[in-house]
Parts: structure tokens; C-alpha cells; sequence
């Protein structure tokens, strides 16, 4: 414990001071930096892919699945994404110094809220090395020093990466120590990393719920957090259902491992008979497996759908896989009842041609996206249109959904007088 | 430890129901309630006083000191305050589905942000009965349910305050459980209260240092947190010195034991020999101590105003009192330095004539709020033009500087879509 203490939160002052520095850093020479880095993943990619190779070979050893290879492995096409990535930030408008209201008092005060960066941020993940730089990027743009801890199967990777990355500051003018990594794979750093209150600014953890529980628990400073996403599509009475249709399958099978793919479909009791056995076989064809309430197992099988009962465990369960649960619902209120039961406040969906069913949907769910006649996919900053995302928050402090630039910004009050006194 | 889970758990699940209510409920439904809240605050006044009066007088009898009792105590005139309060909640416009922004993407999908509640709000306290009633009306307002844990030597008034609260919230045909007060001086309830992660969503500690630090160690759930104010004021050498003596004498001594008041005067080299003696001598006749660096001393001897020498600990220090560290700084540079090193992230101010060292300032300092020629006791929710405040937020997550209506809601994503998929 004594030789962590003495290992990290030196590491963490570093960030800090480097945070004072970027803090005021002006926004060409943030930019500059980008693009330097950029250009240094380029440049060192020999280096980077053998050191991805060596961590494949270890990983591969180790007996890890294919899926943990494929999110830890870099290729040159990969690479070259994680380089446009980062490029592509030096483009987007600076949130800091960004004024967002300004307004003047009766005293004659006159009022303004700018944007300023958090300071130190933590980020915490798994192997998957395109985080590195991807946080890496985000954070600089940001103004924020970045604390990177990823999965120690990835260490050499990030290690090749973050060398690339600390060129590319240390060209622009930029303290070094804004991008530090910190010692993968030690749990005891992590825990003393997790109670330097007033060097770390916030911590984000990205990966399974584990992980995330850990540091939920163990945290002094704060942490921005995103458990899982338990995303419906409700197929609402007036749903056309052709779109209903695609709008489900998109939902469920373009990526079913990801966070925004949705795990129940809600079916409205007026047009369970009809749209059941079409959207059903759409599912089957795609080699959804379908886990259905009484109402639905009965529709189904008439229509020769294969379809599975549905336990009650898999409502509010997050498959990530090609399973969907289905539900008939009687109308928009037992709709809104089951979301709000099962639901996780990710994502969620209505399919409907009726604005005031909409309206109410949109209102009263309790979410961080919700949309009407579009994929649950949709949930995601670069979708959205903030450009990049460092993660997506189910908690309601701070930031809801994507965290883009802007939430990784706080805000200050800046107040210009001519002598008043209270 | 059972016991108290068993108490605080049904609580907390009881404030979650509520909140789903609340966040729904129509603005006028919430006016109603609050407007029905000054009137049975008002209508209580005899039993809400003679509460007060047994609280004192436990207090009084436990040896509590008068700046204690004063806090403490309640009388026609600060209750007619209290009432006043709530009810001018209810012109205030509601934060609860503001539209913040709206945007298109190029696939046609319409995005906006718009506010909801946080949903379950825990104040936690010490024994001003004040803030039960500014609590409770504030998360109102924003649709959260208020959890509210005042310090236990209040607890009578508290219980008394509450009671009439409640029945405002019935009569206005609001969840009662809305609101409710959490048993106070049971350290076990509420170190259970405060690892109810999903049932609480944000924890507001108001109070001493030592309550503070004791939530955020304990806290599993997210904490906005106010630790000091270590503000100062700096007089720059292009500074008008009439308005530099006014606004110091005013952030020091208007009311020396809040936290936007000053603790630090920091004196540009270049007007020390005039500026000195003039504020000097007016502090000292508001009754000040002055505690000087070197050069600072020197001055104010030969000008005989009476003057300490500073202790090392003197800066950073929040005094709470009418003492002053005063310290000569060589520049902007210098002052910035200074601040960066011993100031606490809440107000700092600049009196100056010229507007790029007031820009300089006002850009590179880094707090909730940076004042241009105007006293630092203006950093507050009422003087800002927020309306209310629940508290003054030091850590940059979420809220930065006083928290009002605003600032108890989050933002989610609405994105209104013609069958879009990804």
C-alpha cells in the first residue's frame, strides 16, 4: 500500500500541474498538438502493431476468446482510424472559453457563464487500445490533463501509443505530463488513485459492470458512470409497421454487443396479431432468438415463427447478443409502466404515427435518449452530433448520455462590476 | 446496522416513488403546492415557534454558544422570511422540460436537449430550520423529491416545519412522500442513506468542514460539495483606490463568516505605498485584523495603522472573521500565482482600470466565480439573478458556484425521427 501511495499520486500532482497549463493553452496550439499526434500514431505504427502483436500473442496464451482479441488487436486500418480520430477533434469548435449565457443585473452586474475544463481526468478501461488514444484526444481538446488506465493485456500497445502521443504535446509546447498512463493491472494504484480527492477532477470507468462497481465503491473523487443499457422499442397502436419493422431490426442486430442496441420490444395489443408475425420473422431471419410473453408465444407459433418463452428474468436483462424479449402491452401506459420498470435510463424508443402518443413517450421517460420513429443506435455523441464521445453516462449528474467535448467542460461565473459593493 | 437499513431503505424507495410523480407534474400543480406551503408555514407559526423554543432551550441547557442559538432559533419575523421564500419559488419559471438547444443532423433527425429532475435530492445539514423549508420548496420546484437531514438539535422545529409542508403537498395532490425528513443524529442511518446508489441521486452536505469530508468518504452516491472559500481580492496598479478601499471593506467586513467573504488582500507593488495606509486605515476602523507580509507591515507602521506580521498559514486560511492576511505582490503575474497556490476555487476579484489584466484575470483564474471591480460577496445564487440557492458548489462536477433551480436538473436527449435507422 505504502509503495503505491508513493507511485501514483506523484503521477496524479504531475497531471495537475499539467492541467494548469492547459487550462489556458489557446486553442491553435491544442490543434497543433492533434495534429502532431496524428501524425506520430502514423509515423510509429511499426512500433505500435508489434507491440498489438506481442500483446495479441500473450493474450492468445492467456486463453482469451476471439471477441477479447478482436477489441484488443490493432491493424494498419485500425491505426490509421485511431489517427483520423484524433485529427478530426483539431477541427471541432474549442468548448473552453465558450460563453453560454450572459445577462445583466438591476445593480448594472453584468453576468456571463464561460466554459472551463474539469482539470484531471481519470479514465479508467479494458483492453481495448483505441480508448487510449480516442481519451487521449478528447481530453486535450478539453483543456483536461488525462490520468489513461487501460486493461494490462493491452499495456505494450498503450505504451507504443502513448509514446507516439507525448511527442506530438511535447513538439506543440505542451507539458508532457498531460497524458500520463497509469500502472495497468495494480489494483492497489487504482484504489489510491480512487481517493485523491482534489488532484483528480473526475473519473470515468469504461467497461463491464464489474469493473464499474469497483470503482463506484472505492471513489473519493467523482466518477461519471455508465452501467448498461436495457433499451426498448415500443411499437405503439399507430406504428407504420413497416418502419417499426426495420426500425427493430436495426435496433437489435446491427451491432447487438453495444450499449444502445435494444433488448425488448414492446408490442401494442392492437396490432400484436398483424405485426408480431411480420417483425418476427424479419428477427428469425436475422438469427434473432425471440423469448416472448404468453401473448406473443401464442402469435408467433400460429405464424410458424420459432419463438421461446420469456422468463420473467429476461425483462430488464441486457443480452448484448442476438436475443430480443418481447412483450404484447395492453396500451402506451403499461408501455410507460414496463420502462419504468425495466428499463436501465439508456435509451429508448417509440414507433408510432400519433404526436400526442409521442409527446407523452418523449415527456415521461426518464432516459438519456429518447426517440421517436429512429433506432435506438441513434444514441451516441458522433450520431448525435458532438462530434466524439468519451463515453455515456446513465447517471443524471453532470452529464446524461453522451459525453462529448462540452462534458468534459465545467462552467464559471464571470462578473464585471464598476465598484459595486453589497 | 440492520436496524437502520431497515428504517432509511423504505425511505429513500419511498422519495423514489415520489419523484416519478413529481417529475411529471405540471408547473401550476407545483405553484399551487408551493404557494400552499407559505400558507401553512404561516398558519403553523404557533407550533412551528413554540418547537423552536424547546429547541433552544435543550440547546441553551447543552451549553450551545449564541452564534449557535442564533442559527438556531426562530422568531415571527424569520419565519414570515422562510414563508416569503417558498412562495417566491413559485413565480420563478420552471426548469423542468426547458428546451436548452435544438439541432438537426444532416439525416434529417431532429435533436433536443431538454431538462428533467435529478429525481431524489438528500440535504443533509446542520441545525438551521431555514434550510429545511428553502430545501424543500427548491427541489419542488425542480421535481425531485427532498430527503432532508437537519442537524438533530433543530429536530423538533424541523419535525414542526415539515408537518405544515406536507400538508401542502397533499392538498395540492402531490406524493407526501415528496418530502420527507430523515431521523436525525443517527450516524448508522445515515451512512446507510448514503450508500443507496439507484435510490438517491445526488447528496448536498451543507455545513462544517468535518460533516463534509465525512459524507464524501462515506458517499456512494454523488456528492456536490462546498468545502471553503479562501477568496481575494486583488488590487492591480491600475486600480481605482477609492473603489478598491470600498470593495475590499465589503467583501472583508459586511459579514465576515460566509464563505464569498474575503480572506486575502493582495496590493500591486506599484499603488502599495499609496493604497495601504487608505485601506488600512479603514479596515482597522470596521474593526479588522491585519496581518501583513514584510513589505506590508513596513507600510502600514510608518503610516501607523496597526498590522501583524503574516504566518505562512495566514494564506490559504479562511478566517471566518474580521482578520485580513495582506500580502504585496510584484505583478499580475505574481497575484495569479498566488491565487493559483493558496485560493480555493470559489470567488477571486480584480480591481482594476485596465481591461486586459482584467481579462487576463478574469480568463486565467480558475474558480466559480472571477468579479472585474465588484465585491466577491456577490457569488451567490439571489445576487447572481438565479433566483434561489441550494448551496455554492466548489468542485467543478455538475454544478460550479451557487446551485439554483438549474442546476437541481439534468438534460436529456429527445431526438424526433421519419423511421431512421443506422
Amino acid at each position: 500500500m505504502t509503495v503505491a501511495k508513493q507511485d501514483v499520486r506523484p503521477l496524479a500532482e504531475r497531471a495537475r500541474a499539467a492541467s494548469r497549463v492547459l487550462a489556458n493553452a489557446p486553442t491553435p496550439q491544442k490543434d497543433e498538438a492533434l495534429r502532431g499526434m496524428a501524425r506520430h500514431l502514423r509515423a510509429a505504427a511499426p512500433a505500435i502493431l508489434a507491440a498489438s502483436a506481442e500483446d495479441g500473442a500473450a493474450a492468445r496464451k492467456a486463453g482469451k476468446n476471439a471477441a477479447f482479441l478482436d477489441r484488443l488487436l490493432l491493424d494498419a486500418p485500425r491505426l490509421e482510424a485511431m489517427a483520423r480520430a484524433v485529427e478530426a477533434l483539431a477541427s471541432l469548435k474549442d468548448p473552453v472559453g465558450e460563453v453560454t449565457e450572459t445577462w445583466k443585473r438591476p445593480n448594472g452586474l453584468q453576468v456571463r457563464k464561460v466554459r472551463l475544463p474539469l482539470g484531471v481526468v481519470l479514465m479508467i478501461y479494458e483492453a481495448r487500445p483505441n480508448v487510449t488514444s480516442d481519451a487521449a484526444a478528447l481530453c486535450l481538446k478539453s483543456g483536461n490533463a488525462a490520468l489513461l488506465r487501460g486493461g494490462s493485456e493491452a499495456a505494450r500497445t498503450n505504451a507504443a501509443i502513448a509514446h507516439a502521443l507525448t511527442q506530438a504535446l511535447r513538439e506543440a509546447g505542451l507539458p508532457e505530463h498531460a497524458l500520463q498512463l497509469v500502472p495497468a493491472g495494480e489494483r492497489e494504484s487504482l484504489l489510491e488513485l480512487l481517493k485523491l480527492e482534489g488532484l483528480i477532477d473526475l473519473c470515468i470507468p469504461r467497461g463491464g459492470e464489474g469493473l464499474i462497481r469497483f470503482v463506484v465503491e472505492n471513489a473519493r473523487i467523482p466518477v461519471v458512470k455508465h452501467y448498461q443499457g436495457v433499451c426498448h422499442v415500443y411499437a405503439h397502436a399507430d406504428a407504420d409497421l413497416e418502419m417499426a419493422t426495420r426500425i427493430t431490426l436495426n435496433a437489435k442486430a446491427s451491432r447487438p454487443g453495444v450499449c444502445n442496441a435494444a433488448e425488448c420490444l414492446l408490442v401494442d395489443r392492437a396490432i400484436a396479431e398483424h405485426f408480431l408475425p411480420e417483425v418476427g420473422r424479419a428477427l428469425a431471419d436475422q438469427g434473432v432468438e425471440l423469448r416472448g410473453c404468453p401473448t406473443t408465444v401464442g402469435v408467433l407459433t400460429r405464424a410458424g415463427v420459432p419463438v421461446k418463452p420469456a422468463a420473467e428474468d429476461d425483462y430488464g436483462r441486457e443480452f448484448l447478443d442476438l436475443i430480443l424479449a418481447v412483450r404484447v402491452v395492453k396500451d402506451l401506459d403499461a408501455a410507460l409502466a414496463h420502462i419504468g420498470r425495466y428499463g436501465s435510463e439508456h435509451t429508448e424508443a417509440i414507433v408510432t404515427g400519433d404526436a400526442q402518443a409521442a409527446s407523452r413517450f418523449t415527456r415521461e421517460v426518464q432516459a438519456s435518449a429518447v426517440l421517436w420513429n429512429a433506432s435506438t443506435r441513434f444514441n451516441d455523441g458522433g450520431e448525435l452530433g458532438l462530434g466524439a464521445e468519451i463515453g455515456i453516462s446513465t447517471s443524471r449528474l453532470h452529464a446524461f448520455g453522451p459525453m462529448g467535448l462540452r462534458e468534459l467542460t465545467s462552467q464559471k461565473y464571470i462578473v464585471h462590476g464598476q465598484g459595486q459593493v453589497r
